[in-house]
């Protein structure tokens, strides 16, 4: 069989996941790495050409999928839009007020090209939504819960970077074990923000900085701080280089129900993730596998993880999968 | 919107708990329990009519979906090819061992029939076998865990009773906490059944019989309890019928990976149910929903869990979902 051949746009965090996730899935290969800075400059880890993000709008033929591999702020929305029309494409926009209008603008223009796009793929949106779809059809009478940590939360590291006197920083999100308790043994709690989780910063101050009004204006930051329980650290940034370089994250989507019979449902679904990006990039390689067999089948236009059935993802025959699965 | 018309075959616990569950959702409604007894003789919680299993055979026009509730070992090898080719059917057979049989055969006789069956839905197979899936997709270098309970066992309670001396029993199945603990600390165990499960009994003695000898035929019972540490406690069937009437189940499904990077990740799905059957009836009404449609899409043949797009597990539209479960 062919392998598939799979494109990189952008070479951050996500892309180097990305690659790494290619050289575990035997019917893949990477075709090149495109970026938008001189491909001189862009070490990768394989032997994968770096290519100018030029080529793309060349027409690059040997590309199955291209998975975009950027920030959703500002990169997605243009990027995506601008090669689904040309290619096969994953993305992990992210940004979930936004989704309509991204999923809208992509659909527009992949189906023009008879292309197909799948669009926010990752863990969330992405794995998380999955399950609330699934607890939701399966305990249509129930609540929702979903906890995100324990994880670094890059918004909110730079919002406290961006406070005067901060050198650097970085925050977690923890979610409260009284919480997942009580969800746990059923006791449907109502819960506020701040009930939910806690955020916990890491902070190195500039010199002459003080560190109670640097404490001051994190906690009591609207929106970002100002509804949790906050705690705040100064290290050296040698420290926070040492323990806290790394990108953990993970959380928690829980689905409690009950019947007529008075029965009580719980499901649970539960990711621990030593590094955001690296499992960001395992789910965008596993969907591009399922972008590249729906493409070939004729299907064209946008899709999310909502519309893909599962069989797609893996690599294995539906027979395998009905023997050795199920 | 016309609602989905749901046919139920076999009024058991899972037939009941269709019939519940079919009310919980409003976009489906109940046109009959078909039943191989005597149709006066079966008392339904609805005011669905319950009507004799030959009025099937004659050819019933008003059911979109057929339910097929029965037994795995007898019921459904027969039942579900016997109905496959007259009617969009959905199944759980549960015997894995036998499901790429199961599926030739329903296959066959769907497809010749024009009409859509889904075998092997439920929890396990079912949600399980999809987070099996997942996990092994997401992480391609990893190792999976399935551990059941703490749950009834319907097999290893019938395995009891038919020791001599034993007027009734229960046995529960419970996961090991230390074995659940090991897998999320990352140690990637090897665990024996042993290590993995424990049995719980719950037995009521005839009269004059021997427990020693009762524990002794139990603890000692090949493939059923030997590999085990089972412990068997004696009660009087007025506990039993008090403290064990209920059939409660659940489990997890872990996959453990980790990459070149040296990272770790662990997706973790849990269920925590009061009654296993009635969980189960309302997976298959979910899965109901998704047949009915594509069904009407002119799909046809045998479908397992794989094959089904999430989206088509949705009472909401594509947009609807897109905007609040993404």
């Amino acid at each position: 069989m062919e392998k598939i051949r799979i494109g990189i746009l952008g070479y951050g965090n996500l892309g180097r996941g990305v690659e790494m996730a290619v050289d575990l899935n035997d019917d893949m290969e990477l075709v090149g790495v495109f970026t938008r800075r001189d491909p001189a400059s862009v070490k990768v880890a394989s032997d994968t050409p770096v290519r100018p993000v030029s080529d793309l709008d060349a027409g690059v033929d040997d590309i199955d999928v291209l998975i975009i591999c950027g920030g959703s702020a500002t990169d997605l929305p243009k990027l995506t839009p601008a090669y689904a029309g040309k290619y096969n494409v994953v993305d992990s926009f992210d940004t979930h007020a936004n989704i309509p209008q991204h999923y809208a603008a992509v659909n527009e223009v992949a189906t023009e090209g008879a292309k197909l796009a799948l669009i926010s793929c990752g863990w969330d949106p992405g794995l998380f939504s999955l399950n609330r779809l699934f607890g939701n059809c399966f305990l249509p009478q129930g609540n929702d819960y979903t906890f995100w940590g324990k994880g670094i939360s890059q918004g909110h590291s730079d919002a406290i970077r961006r406070i005067p006197g901060v050198a650097d920083a970085k925050q977690y999100t923890i979610p409260v074990d009284a919480a997942l308790e009580s969800v746990r043994a059923g006791e449907d709690p109502e819960l506020t923000t701040r009930e939910k989780h806690t955020r916990e910063c890491w902070v190195v101050l500039e010199e002459g900085a003080d560190p109670a009004a640097v404490t001051e204006a994190i906690v009591t930051m609207p929106n970002y701080f100002d509804d949790y329980d906050t705690t705040v650290n100064f290290i050296s940034q040698e420290e926070l280089d040492r323990d806290h370089a790394a990108m953990p994250h993970g959380g928690f989507v829980m689905r409690t129900g009950s019947n007529a019979a008075g029965s009580r449902f719980l499901i649970e679904y539960q990711l621990k993730l030593d590094s955001n990006p690296q499992f960001t990039s395992m789910v965008l390689v596993a969907y591009a596998r399922a972008v590249a067999r729906m493409a070939a089948e004729g299907q064209t236009g946008a899709r999310t993880v909502f519309d893909i059935a599962p069989a797609y993802l893996a690599p294995q025959s539906a027979e395998e999968l009905r023997a050795h699965f199920l």
